[in-house]
């Protein structure tokens, strides 16, 4: 089947997943699961075989690392699956509610998007993590996974689809996308036929999605994310945030990559930031006046402030002012999270008013700005756009509403 | 100033705007009033110029008639930005709250988009609506108005930023986009500068906006709108819900566009309605099974049953089946309203599960879709797309959220 076909087939399957009950749902997920069990040692075997062809490629480890699959780690996807069947079904929910004057009834009700394309990287777990929040929301999902991971994905996708076939439902539910760079082009503009897409990966994927989609999209999150020290922090709790969400998972989008820290905390705050960063195995890259206290830091120019470094790197500056701190993230922030650390309730009300962000942090660490922390249950990513989801989308966030509007004959005068 | 420089002023306006409270809104919206109602002879006169050069130029004069102002228009205007300020406040609502595990509280609270630019055509009351819609939700405005309507927007907009003014906010918070074709082209690729774009209009507006930004869209209402009329249907219920459709302002998009009809109920309906719809003056456009019965029934194409006539003009087809009413209605649909008309509650719920649309009614007139119906107060436009808002828009949908968390130095284990 070319895209167009591919497409067609998803837009069919998606009118009889639009119909399918709870009990259904968790049935197909349960399906799915089982069949991803069992397709396990096909699994590793042809992982193998990317996972070879990535290093023959001279792939950078890091990303090969991505790409391998473990048992642990497929049994990770098995259980992510079955973690979805236990989560509630959006779908069908009323949003709100009323009667007209003259009677009639108005539900605004959830509804699927319809078809969604995902448009992603190395990691193989994406296919089954995005094929499972798909069918739970009732969505066909069309996955444009990267060619290094190929041989796994289709043996994923294989099982995925027996698994829903083995309970009644159309396989077409859930299809990969293989072909050259031109489908993703061809996916990116096949408006009307993919209702929504989600690129998953770095910034460069993402923008590409962005900037040459006429497919309306949900862009997720590239995290330049700051953490400004106020002048009235508590010390010991500003280490302890900062050391957090800079170290604790530095890969990740919802990681600290700059330090803004107020001049009149700077000589008792930094000296002991900077040896516990220093001691974390954290390079930091400092304006001039952070280096004045530690021959540690290196300096930093206006792309350091921009990095979004995802390693043990952070950017650090002095500010002379809550003003000034809330201009420079203005400029540099990516719109994920931000946080301060403050005791003085009326600057943490000026920052929070004053931030345009995702999720905006008083006194705690930006590492909580997840679908898992927050309890969401499922994740599809962090929307970093203003627009539909903002911050950690769960499977609400995957749907669409409708008005149904009930009456006996009403007409308007 | 061109059009980076006037995006920069809006957003730094929108940083004002996103802390003004209520009262401080609603103030500016009868400042905007008065200032408006104040320069009534100087808009009428303006108005007057570009109604001669419309004229001049052959424009058609059902658009002239769109350009038009009158006092009775401008008191029309004046009395929105008035009603806006009767309606409550969506900033800072808090759309859902909780407590992480660890004592941090998370609330998810309604803010602005921050800058929004409106691309419309030649009606000069969207120019103080849309002004007053974005103060109300504390967005920013760049209108991009038609230039037929260039002398109007001028006076328009200088009058709403000088009651801005009046009341020390600041007037970039409202302000008209002027220049040639490719200033439309620059607000469309204008991302990071402009976070949503609505266009306002007719379908090729629309679609050229769609295809061509890079800042996300929200694509308001094209609407062919479908009445099937199922075997079970009160044939009087019919016959008033399809007059009220079509007839009683067909210029809109929420207005009837294409019968469907069952074939085991044609033979006892469409003598009456095909009566009914010529002595109101509309033109059925139908296919064979329709012409049957009326000689005054012209042969429909498929072009036809694609046609949003906005007139007195109507496609018309006989369907055997439900599903033949469902399969037509997806081929053709534009998402916007579709109605059934049944007394079978099991017929109307498939309907209502087979549709994909922005709203679907039983047995009431598609004319109810609408903000003002809803009893929202305000409405920007009626938008067809699935992301972020379906269906008529009131002030909330014109916001985006962000999630709060304040803890007392919670962080990630």
């Amino acid at each position: 089947m070319d895209f167009a076909e591919q497409a067609v087939a998803a837009r069919v399957a998606s009118i009889e997943l639009a119909t399918l009950n709870r009990d259904a749902k968790d049935a197909a997920l349960h399906a799915m699961a089982d069949a991803l069990a069992a397709a396990e040692p096909a699994l590793l075997a042809e992982n193998a075989v990317d996972v070879r062809g990535a290093r023959d490629a001279g792939t950078d480890e890091s990303i090969v690392d991505r790409l391998v699959l473990t048992p642990q780690r497929v049994a990770g996807m098995v259980q992510g699956l079955r973690d979805l069947a236990a989560l509630p079904d959006p779908i069908g929910d009323a949003v709100r509610g009323w009667r007209l004057g003259n009677g009639a009834r108005v539900t605004q009700i959830r509804v699927p998007f319809g078809v969604v394309g995902i448009i992603y990287e190395a990691r193989p777990n994406v296919t089954a993590d995005a094929a499972g929040i798909c069918l739970k929301s009732g969505n066909a999902a069309l996955l444009r996974g990267s060619s290094s991971a190929l041989h796994t994905n289709r043996v994923t996708v294989e099982a995925l689809r027996a698994g829903l076939s083995s309970v009644g439902i159309t396989p077409d539910a859930v299809q990969l996308v293989e072909g050259g760079r031109e489908i993703t082009g061809e996916m990116m503009r096949a408006r009307g036929l993919v209702d929504v897409l989600i690129p998953r990966g770095g910034a460069g994927l993402i923008s590409a999605v962005v900037e040459g989609s006429t497919v309306p999209v949900i862009e997720t999150g590239t995290g330049n994310c700051h953490i400004y020290v106020d002048a009235a922090a508590d010390i010991d709790q500003a280490i302890g945030i900062l050391l957090n969400a800079k170290v604790q998972r530095p890969s990740v989008c919802n990681a600290a990559e700059t330090l803004l820290v107020h001049r009149d905390i700077a000589d008792a705050f930094l000296p002991r930031a900077l040896d516990a960063l220093s001691q974390a195995g954290v390079t930091v890259h400092g304006d001039g006046a952070t280096r004045v206290f530690s021959d540690a830091v290196v300096p930093a120019t206006d792309t350091e402030f921009d990095a979004e470094y995802l390693s043990l790197d952070l950017a650090a500056r002095v500010v002379d002012s809550l003003d000034e701190a809330l201009t420079h993230i203005r400029s540099h922030t990516t719109g994920h999270s931000e946080t301060i650390v403050t005791r003085n309730r009326e600057t943490a009300d000026r920052f929070v008013a004053g931030v345009d962000a995702a999720a905006v942090l008083v006194n705690a660490s930006s590492r909580f700005v997840d679908g898992g922390e927050f309890g969401f249950g499922a994740e599809i990513g962090i929307s970093t756009q203003k627009l539909h989801a903002r911050g950690p989308m769960g499977l609400p966030e995957m749907t669409s509403t409708k008005y149904v509007i009930e009456g006996d004959g009403q007409v308007r005068v």
